[in-house]
């Protein structure tokens, strides 16, 4: 199935208490990516200034992606976004947030239009819907976040009433149902219009609700956590990468491909920005996995 | 195997979202008890008050539990723990503890004296340590709780060292090891002595971390959370109980073992105090046993 992501490619400044990075590449459509393109062709749809490297834009290519969605601006600065992880690392503490380029509406190419599936990362709900409108996709994933939950709410709920995947972390789908239990969380989420729901716990793993089958799975336990930035796209990134190689949306699909997004999430903590999906291969993906499900087994 | 358990019987004050319950029948050897004595014989020393009720033990009695270390002190007052749960209700607040009979040091009869498998719940290390001299077990596993790893921790290095498996949670497996991450934690747990150790993490389920493998599942997705006390008691009870049942711990064992756990929580969460346990019986549990079977396949 034909892959497009939009979302945006930014620079990040992160300290963790392993170390720190400033301006490193980051941004939910590179993480998304660098994992998609282990398993799929991915359309990538993203703004970016004249201060992006280009770099990462030659190793997507050369991974199959298409990057001719990816809109330069010369004369204005990239996204940047600055961020402090403490104690067990499980929840970023914003410290600065520029926009820039970010605030300009995305505008994926003619030949992006209809593919099978899309993923619209995290952006300001009305925007998700003006590109959703625009690309006409077969099947569509979104991912929001707190700020939309709490600022944007009826922009949202209306969005994800023509969505077929939501993707959210256990926090954002308490705030977004008003549920503390994660399971009946699940299950309102459905409610709300998608016919899965993907809720990430971080270190505790993710579920996945379904209309007609749930799961779960912890995540891959490693010791080595670095840097925890865009280990929740990149797990969008592994899952959807799967289901478009597949093509189907079949719960055996669906549950492999959590345990994909699951496995390429862990690769991206155990090294700052995209360092580890940089140099990763398929074949060390299927070594873990294999892993993983020894971890798993009942 | 044989298996003993020797830890308190006490009456719980609870206050949840969802109600609240004053005196109500409580203590680690008990929720561990009605889980532990669906698989197999279950020997129980636990000290009482006058106050404590009778049906409890005979419920226990008729399931081939073995009653006679139960130790009643009738002119005190049993062991008192009251506490509150907030929001997702992941960790109780207590409110007052008075250990009143919890303060005379168990004395488990001769006729409990070498099990195959003795559980130590929840006392000082240094009372479990002459209990485990007075027992001479097989086999032991622990619990322990924040309170002795800051104000006991020698003692309790001292009985770690001594220990088989470790059973906490995964606040106190931080604390213990001094390790934010999980996974360098469970390492941690195993050089300080215990061939293996579980690490339960609530509604994020439990890790089993132990010399030759290691394993995760999440907890079994009830959207009824009334209550979870008990639940840590009652995933240990379940655990090994099945131990004691199949007679062995190879790693194919302990991982059914840590499912037969996570399934005994579940049921104590959706009712208050050890209604649910009470009423359980051993279809149910293979009912749901088999239902985490498969939220947990990839």
């Amino acid at each position: 199935m034909s892959l497009v992501v939009v979302g945006s490619a930014g620079l990040d400044d992160v300290q963790t208490p392993h170390g720190s990075v400033q301006g490193a590449v980051g941004g939910s459509a590179v993480y998304f990516s660098l994992a998609a393109s282990l398993f799929a062709p991915v359309k990538i749809a993203a703004n970016i200034g004249a201060d992006y490297p280009e770099g990462i834009w030659r190793l997507l290519a050369g991974r199959g992606a298409d990057v001719s969605g990816v809109r330069r601006f010369p004369d204005q600065p990239s996204f940047r976004w600055g961020g402090r992880y403490q104690g067990d690392m499980s929840a970023a503490e914003t410290l600065h947030t520029d926009l820039n380029v970010l605030a300009l509406e995305p505008e994926p190419p003619e030949s992006y239009r209809q593919p099978a599936l899309l993923f619209l990362a995290n952006m300001g709900p009305e925007v998700q819907r003006r590109v959703l409108e625009r690309l006409a996709p077969r099947q569509v994933f979104v991912d929001t976040m707190n700020l939309w939950i709490r600022t944007q709410r009826p922009a949202l709920l209306e969005l994800l009433g023509r969505v077929d995947g939501l993707v959210l972390n256990d926090g954002e789908a308490r705030m977004l149902t008003g549920e503390d239990n994660l399971i009946r969380a699940g299950g309102a989420l459905l409610h709300l219009g998608p016919r899965l729901a993907v809720v990430k716990k971080g270190e505790h793993g993710a579920f996945l609700f379904h209309r007609s089958f749930h799961c779960a799975l912890p995540a891959y336990p490693t010791s080595r956590v670095l840097d925890p930035t865009g280990a929740g796209d990149s797990f969008a990134g592994g899952m959807l990468g799967h289901l478009a190689a597949v093509g189907d949306l079949e719960p055996a699909t669906l549950r492999r491909a959590m345990a994909y997004g699951t496995v390429l999430a862990s690769f991206t903590v155990e090294e700052f920005s995209t360092q580890a999906l940089e140099s990763l291969d398929r074949a060390a993906v299927e070594r873990r996995l294999q892993e993983l499900l020894e971890f798993v087994r009942l």
